[in-house]
């Protein structure tokens, strides 16, 4: 389905700094980026680079003196959603899994798996099928936090979310990887362009590795996840940001729409009871 | 300098499980290794592979049934130690750095980088050499934090060592990250083989990105720089654990050891007010 | 019901100090000391005092030079359990209750109530009977965290155990007091000699504040609730530590014991669906 | 010196509900209460009360039904501010220290002290005098900790400001009294009106206890001393909430005012290497 996506930014530079993007839309064998255009006001030279996990778009460029910056992205992106069924599915033992998963495995800044080892067993262990227990934990977040914008900041992480049980996009996210590393099943965190999100922003939700593949889970339920533009993915929001920022220079404003760009948009959410996945390259 | 290196483990499954090793001393241009064996009694089929961040090597292998594993492994190793003089050092502004650093400059699970950028730029933000800056955060931690067995657990962070100011070799190489990258300066986690380390145990130091390469830093002054082996370089401890167990599988004792095998070893320590720092890569 | 309890201890002074020992029975309309003794050896002079908050009698003595200081404490105490129906109870509005109860109220070092509201009220709100609420609570509490010597330590709170799972009685009682002030429910920390308890040691619950009485609870279920005799009650650990020492003087080894002195006890637990607890001034 | 202050608070209950609050000044032998009035709109009954600790002076009033409910408090306050040269003083020993002091020795919500005994010792360990390390304390929250509005909310603890080095007159206060305990010296939580804040607002600092009396401290150094009118004091800010709010109710608006009522105000401030501290019983 294709979608129309933009971002404009705006950043105050009160000296000279360097800033780190992250808003351009992944290419991958599921996602086309048909046409794309990325400009800065006032103009300036910036570099492409790919990060080292995954293969983020990161822009970097150097903000040379002090004034305002002006960033605009615009693409038109054609997502391919996949909707499985996961009936038959099995865990990936470690002594089999591709090793360039591991990462994820392993517990990050926002997700203190190793934290979470015992309740994420007493809650979920007894779920043999490993889609159906990412599902059920999915849901067990989404039952329990509530979300509640301006609740958390920029340090809240997993260990803090499933106790105070209030959060925004990010926490839920960071909760549903916890509890899955927690169980053995890798998971990463996912950022993108989000259709029928309102307020309209970027959104951020968590990929499980089932049955050898990455498969999408979003706590919030705010959004049809087959209405999702993939950004980035990476261990937690560490990796992920939309904007690293060096020197002295201030976010401003921020601006981000999602829309269709065809018809025949059917929305699709996880059902309880089943076991049908969206498998997100 | 040659050195003979000993780590021998044990391991008590009570059912079928898998465990990663990473006990292997790296292969790199500063390290050579002349000769090394791994076995296990039993024998189990091992598979070798290589971590995707870092060049780590790990031992991957799958135990069957109950029971009693050894694992051995020998090695003879000689590494180069340069020590370079950083007086002239500048820092590499995050506009010029190879972009395969980055992921060394973001908070991780036991570096909490982003809670302490106050601390460490009110007391590191006023030195302007790079070098000079690290190693007077070393001291510091040197000065500040007692080395005290059994003080921390596995789950101890950056983020409780700068205030309780107690723990292993482990907390204070996660501390002098945590103040690097607060710092914008990149840093990561190093384990290895410890020549005159006592107790005999696997180290944990970290190194520092200065002028375009990684420089060795140890706040514990336990051992000499130049008598270390390494292992595994990677975020922080949770992406060079020497061993990540998955099933019903308890690590019941270890025996480790690292000896000079050529003589003429003059140890090196870094000296207050010396710029001169050893890089490793 | 009568029981002989005793407690020795022994410390190791290395310069002069003080001790401050809660180890006294206290002595309330539900509880007799019949006899006791106390002594050091050798001779000090030691001031009883009388906690502030709660009746806890506390023992002062000055430490004046290096060397081994043992205490002994004996006692003959008779308890008075009485075992109430709460079927009728309904929960003490904030606006009735006597302000002298509003400290256990607040959220204190060990029981930080003020993050815990969402997952309470997640948890238990719907629970009308106030003493239903308390009992359900601490039966999650008994389900879901593994009592585990070794687990924990002196700085471990109510939010790390919600989460982690594991712990020894002191921190079964301060998630149990957390969850209650969550709720809006008063409770408090209570240290005592316990019958039964293996291996002999003081063991720590809590009381629920519950139509206007003092109702006693305990989420590890290892003891018989009869056969508690109570030392202390605080805001949690801090307020009743069995010993604070000032100065360096090192505890070496302790001897706790308690044993009935008259025939025809009958152990008392709480029975899941029976709204009956005890009360115990 | 005579003062005029003003409480306005507005509060809209969506459903019955209890508010106690402490926005009485305390009278004291320091602190004169000439005049007060306190009224809400509309009327309801109010309850005062004494906290069990200190004699903070609580108004509890039950609301009844949805609606607004306003709250004045206006008072015309005559402090005595006494200026002591602290230069001869020397550490109270807890062996002769008065046991109903204790309980501002323990750690408490917000002032995890347990927690700061190195860093404390090895910052102000060496200083004799306990005036001067109180002092020395202070100064040093004030020089490394940024006051900076909105950095913080109400979980915020010593324990998070010690590194993050940011926060508002609460965390200031409750560091100060978290280092203090640290080093065997009770603190305790002060909260008051103040004249010269701005913006006008309640404000927090912290009293340690030095040679036996109360002396004020405050680590933002925000307004002079002796224009500070005590509320309460307590632990930490648990025990001296302005309100706690029990049930559906919002706190939706807030006036502050403190003015001089008469003629010759001499602002007073602590001066470094001057050891004269105001006692403020």
């Amino acid at each position: 389905m294709k979608f129309n996506v933009l971002a404009e930014m705006e950043y105050s530079a009160r000296s000279a700094g360097t800033i780190i993007l992250n808003i351009h839309a992944l290419r991958t064998p599921h996602q086309t980026v048909i046409s794309e255009t990325f400009a800065t006001d006032p103009y300036i030279k910036v570099e492409e680079l790919t990060s080292v996990h995954g293969e983020n778009r990161l822009m970097r460029f150097e903000i040379e003196e002090a004034g305002t910056i002006k960033v605009n992205y615009q693409a038109t992106i054609d997502n391919l959603c996949e909707v499985k069924d996961f009936t038959e599915v099995t865990e990936v033992p470690v002594a089999h899994m591709d090793h360039t998963i591991f990462p994820y495995l392993y517990p990050s800044r926002y997700c203190q798996s190793d934290k979470l080892y015992r309740l994420a067993h007493n809650l979920f262990g007894h779920i043999y099928n490993p889609f159906e227990k990412v599902a059920t934990l999915t849901n067990w977040i989404h039952r329990n936090v509530l979300y509640l914008s301006g609740s958390t900041n920029s340090q809240t992480s997993a260990f803090d979310t499933v106790t105070e049980q209030a959060g925004v996009c990010r926490d839920f996210a960071h909760l549903g990887i916890a509890l899955c590393r927690a169980l053995t099943i890798p998971a990463r965190y996912f950022t993108g362009y989000a259709y029928q999100l309102k307020p309209a922003d970027f959104h951020a939700c968590f990929e499980a590795y089932i049955g050898n593949e990455w498969v999408l889970f979003d706590a919030t339920r705010l959004v049809p996840l087959n209405g999702l533009l993939k950004i980035a993915s990476g261990r937690d929001a560490a990796d992920t940001a939309i904007a690293n920022i060096f020197g002295d220079v201030l976010f401003t404003s921020m601006l981000v729409s999602c829309e269709l760009a065809e018809d025949g948009f059917t929305p699709f959410y996880y059902e309880d009871g089943q076991l049908k996945g969206l498998s997100y390259l």
